[in-house]
């Protein structure tokens, strides 16, 4: 059996959801042969710390760790400190200079531990940087939840496309603007009205510039670009185009001729704009589905669609990150 | 550098895909690692031998071993006997006892030779007791090939949903069938019609009814319901309809509702009919393609979707599977 001491930095939503799936995988990551546990919990008040593991059950109706840190130490010191083998890093992004996330992946990889994360900025501001660290540190740095939600992306290329040269990608990176676009063809609603709708349902945010000017995308982008093919881009090569311009008339007028309109990401060509796709193509997919379709030599087109969001679904794909550092090698000869 | 001596059994499109993947991808492979040659093709002729490593332009326009062969062996004995580290299973399918593919799988692993296979037959007729072999001989049976062609589905769920629940998998796993629907649906052609059309430019077989009557659809939900489910599932206790009964006419009706009609397997209620399919629904995919959807507790619905068929895009997934051997481990204490 392989103890994962796990701290976990930031306790939003994305947090709470990696304490409930550890919690409810933990018979079977046994059987896996993995006795997971998170001995730590950071957030700005402070840190949880139990060496036995945190009862997720003790923080399920806590917003933040106010009045529940026993250690008086938060982010980077935090992180050195407490004696774990793997850092969860889920803070709030910032896209521009990547902190506070940055800084604490730096932090745990100069450390020798290993980091999952959900946390876009860091990998847009310093993917490369970031990658060498862990390979001059022995450790590994696994995102794949910072790109397409729950959809498998950056593993499917690493572990199931093997032997592919990957020619191109291309999606919907944003289900925000996915469903606005989709409202607004199946229900001819303009842009304000279906933005308000989807802001009522908490799929917008009050402030959506993230989402629909198509930051939040070209962000996605810039990780695919460098990760997947070993480029050295930065945000500021992406040429972003986002939606508020798009007309139901526009709409209209693509349904009528065989196509919808969708807001698509693409490497290595490195824009975001709206794009007509074909009705029949598999990149059609409507409400806030994300979807990828992976141009490769051998394996032709392959398409994957999952749900962009969520706490669960997102945990999700962390955990099995931390699943994959642990049963992954390279080839002794 | 880890060397990986194949023996390759069965020397139809798929195999000389296989020549040609190893071929074209040598350097790759090596980059990773992998010193890969295939050291013998056999087919019903013979054996081609030469443990430096087959060169695929001698093989190029042969069609069969005929004059070429070096070995007098052949089947299991040509299994036994050439020394190599994993035998690659492609002799045609049957889907009703197996063989020839499932007495050469039987040899290989009792010879402690992994096997990557896209022959469904034998795991059809005998996936548990074989997959049993392997454990017991310490080796290796990976098939990733065998259920939607270039469409990652059994490496998905094993490498990329690791620590999922899977609840369901429903998907259209055969090309041919949804070709003839799609041009049924689209040009108003009938059932005969869209098959002659189908036959004329190799997509269905002169004698389709293991294509249109579901019996291939059923075969590969035999292997997802064993493999991915655990069940002890037999051909005989799949409920398959094929397509031949469908008009246009129906197709047509259920296009006005806003539905596809779609050859759908599932698993693990082991049925293949025609179902109705939402328009906006990622299973609704038309051509030769093929999609799986996969229903997680965790991770919401999974869709992928890729080529169903094709000699280079089958090898690359053989391919992928030999890879996936080498560099996948057991998690130690």
């Amino acid at each position: 059996m392989r103890e994962v001491r796990i701290s976990l930095v930031g306790f939003g939503i994305v947090g709470h959801g990696v304490l409930e799936v550890v919690r409810r995988k933990w018979g079977l990551l046994r059987k896996m042969g993995l006795d997971m546990k998170v001995v730590s919990v950071t957030d700005i008040n402070g840190t949880l710390f139990d060496e036995t593991g945190i009862d997720p059950q003790r923080l399920h109706a806590a917003r933040t760790l106010e009045g529940i840190a026993n250690l008086d130490i938060i982010g980077k010191e935090a992180i050195q400190k407490v004696d774990s083998d793997l850092v969860v890093e889920v803070t709030p992004t910032n896209i521009v200079h990547g902190q506070p996330g940055l800084g604490h992946i730096e932090e745990a990889l100069s450390s020798g531990k290993h980091v999952v994360t959900s946390n876009k900025g860091p990998l847009v501001v310093a993917y490369n940087h970031l990658q060498e660290m862990a390979q001059d540190n022995g450790v590994m740095l696994k995102y794949e939840a910072t790109v397409g939600g729950t959809m498998p992306l950056i593993s499917l290329v690493e572990k199931n496309l093997v032997g592919n040269e990957i020619l191109g990608i291309r999606g919907i990176f944003n289900g925000t603007c996915n469903y606005i676009l989709t409202r607004m063809m199946e229900e001819k609603y303009t842009y304000s009205y279906a933005l308000t709708e989807a802001q009522d349902l908490g799929i917008a945010e009050a402030d959506p510039a993230y989402d629909v000017d198509g930051i939040d995308t070209a962000g996605k982008v810039v990780i695919l670009a460098n990760s997947i093919f070993g480029m050295t881009a930065k945000y500021e090569d992406v040429s972003v185009t986002g939606i508020r311009e798009i007309t139901p008339e526009a709409l209209n007028l693509a349904w009528e001729r065989g196509y919808h309109i969708k807001l698509i990401g693409e490497v290595p060509a490195l824009t975001v704009k709206p794009m007509l796709v074909p009705r029949r193509s598999p990149l059609a997919v409507g409400g806030t589905l994300n979807v990828a379709s992976i141009e490769t030599d051998l394996s032709g087109t392959i398409t994957v669609t999952g749900l962009g969001a969520g706490s669960i679904e997102t945990a999700s794909a962390i955990v099995s990150d931390i699943v994959s550092i642990y049963t992954s090698r390279q080839i002794d000869g």
